[in-house]
């Protein structure tokens, strides 16, 4: 058996084939253009490597209910040409084979949850700090949704005292993604992420609002594990400083598993999301 | 077929009988002094009043997690007597019939979800705010654990300016509980929260705090409708005033259903709590 992975990012879209041993064959990158030239990539990439079933993780705002009549679509994105569009409807339309559909984030998590960091543990979250912030949660090994997916990277949290930086999320004058991804670390700083020092001020600012973010999740979806991905995480210095952070605003409140097995980088790298996206496709099959 | 419930409180016990639907037969109203005195009368009236399984939900914290030894335990209550008591241990040994363990707001979250507010839609959240805050999510119909049960309550919410009022949260400078909480108005106002006149600015403090606490739980768990009980919710001027909050806090980041559908007072008022666990003894009998 054969199983296909698509990882949809707004910026290049993997598609991979491989096993249910989550073992990737082989793999392309495609830049995320418009839908319909970047579809035609995709559509020729599995016409000739032809699987059994495909797992799907998206870019959103994304349909993931299927009570709802925006199932399967991309909805609200600013990318150009992308809202609104029914990706799973044209995957359907296309291959007959069981297709599981969900967010990037979600694809990744599931990756990390069944062969990764988490594959000991039920419930997990992994949780990206890039461009976006986006999280997805495993519970009891499956992906949780409710009546939508997860908004997690839209969370309140609370500003440190002075920290009058301008929110980098046009929605929320406080929230982890407008004060802590990517964007924000390069408007605190001036420069990319990747050329701002290890010992830089704003890392502690950074960590703070991570460790605070962590001990929401804690205390609502009580995990096994916090995975930390994504750009901002490749700072590496930031995962102590969490902990230090995390402790003391839980200040024992609940017991949870030591820090460093709690608080941790994914175990699959890069590769979460495609890893996820083979297993997800097993399932799909599995279910069908 | 003849069902039982139990809602362990603090404060009292509720022992009930009734049937699949929900239907209350009988209750009675047991005082929570020593476990040996409180649970004698338990035990007493299931056997003057037979049934064929028991929901049960407890005040907490309790073991949820059937792979931890302390799972059917009270653990760490400061309630003299109750820590460390093996709750569902001691049932099992003296009603050899199927029983459901849980907390005692996830059993009355799920009486709503099946029969109250709730039971139109799968995905649900029941936050009652009065001593403490407590929560229970049903998610996809079903009651959400993860490593443990949640504990909404200990959420990091942000201080309006200006409020200084020290947290009535032991553990937390900044949570829902400690600044929210019916000990929080009693301690900012010096009178008990039934005597708080409804146009008093404590309720909009209050009311800010708890819509925070909604748009958290909004991008964490994406339910159909977040219900609100409990003594501090009985000052029902809090619903509207928690609308507007919730409204420019969210900001129109996503869609969620008409306020006054989403956010909402409890369907079955003080009874939850009882129909969720003789809906709850249903589902162990189905699942047994
Ligand atoms: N080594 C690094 N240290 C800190 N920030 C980084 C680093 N590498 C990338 N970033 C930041 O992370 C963001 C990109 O995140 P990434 O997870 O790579 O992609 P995306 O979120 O767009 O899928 C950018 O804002 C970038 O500046
Ligand atoms: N009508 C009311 N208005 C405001 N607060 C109230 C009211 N009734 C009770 N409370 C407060 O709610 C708390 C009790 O909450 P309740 O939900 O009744 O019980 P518990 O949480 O102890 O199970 C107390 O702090 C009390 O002051
Ligand atoms: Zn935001
Ligand atoms: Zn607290």
């Amino acid at each position: 058996m054969t199983l296909g992975a698509i990882e949809a990012g707004g910026t290049k879209f993997v598609c991979a084939t491989g096993n249910e041993q989550g073992d990737v064959f082989d793999r392309v990158s495609i830049p995320t253009t418009t839908p319909a030239e970047t579809m035609a990539a995709v559509d020729d990439y599995f016409t000739t490597h032809p699987v059994d079933a495909i797992g799907i993780g998206s870019f959103g705002p994304i349909g993931v209910n299927p009570d709802t009549p925006k199932y399967g679509y991309i909805t609200t994105t600013p990318k150009p040409g992308w809202g609104d569009f029914n990706f799973l409807g044209h995957l359907q339309a296309k291959f007959d084979m069981p297709l599981y559909w969900t967010t990037d984030v979600n694809e990744a998590a599931y990756g990390e949850a069944e062969m990764g960091i988490a594959k000991d543990v039920p419930n997990s979250i992994y949780m990206t700090i890039g461009t976006g912030v986006g999280a997805g949660v495993i519970a009891n090994n499956r992906i949780f949704n409710g009546r939508t997916h997860t908004e997690l990277g839209h969370m309140r949290i609370n500003r440190l005292p002075g920290d009058d930086f301008k929110s980098a999320c046009p929605y929320h004058d406080i929230c982890l993604e407008g004060l802590a991804a990517g964007p924000a670390v390069g408007q605190r700083t001036g420069k990319a992420g990747k050329d701002v020092a290890a010992d830089d001020p704003v890392w502690a600012i950074v960590a703070d609002y991570i460790a605070q973010a962590c001990v929401n999740l804690t205390v609502s979806f009580a995990p096994d594990k916090i995975i930390l991905n994504g750009g901002v995480m490749k700072q590496k210095q930031l995962f102590p400083l969490i902990h230090e952070k995390f402790q003391s605003y839980l200040n024992g409140y609940e017991e949870v598993p030591p820090l460093a097995e709690y608080i941790v980088p994914a175990g699959l790298g890069d590769n979460s999301g495609v890893v996820g996206g083979l297993l997800l496709a097993k399932l799909a099959l599995t279910e069908a």
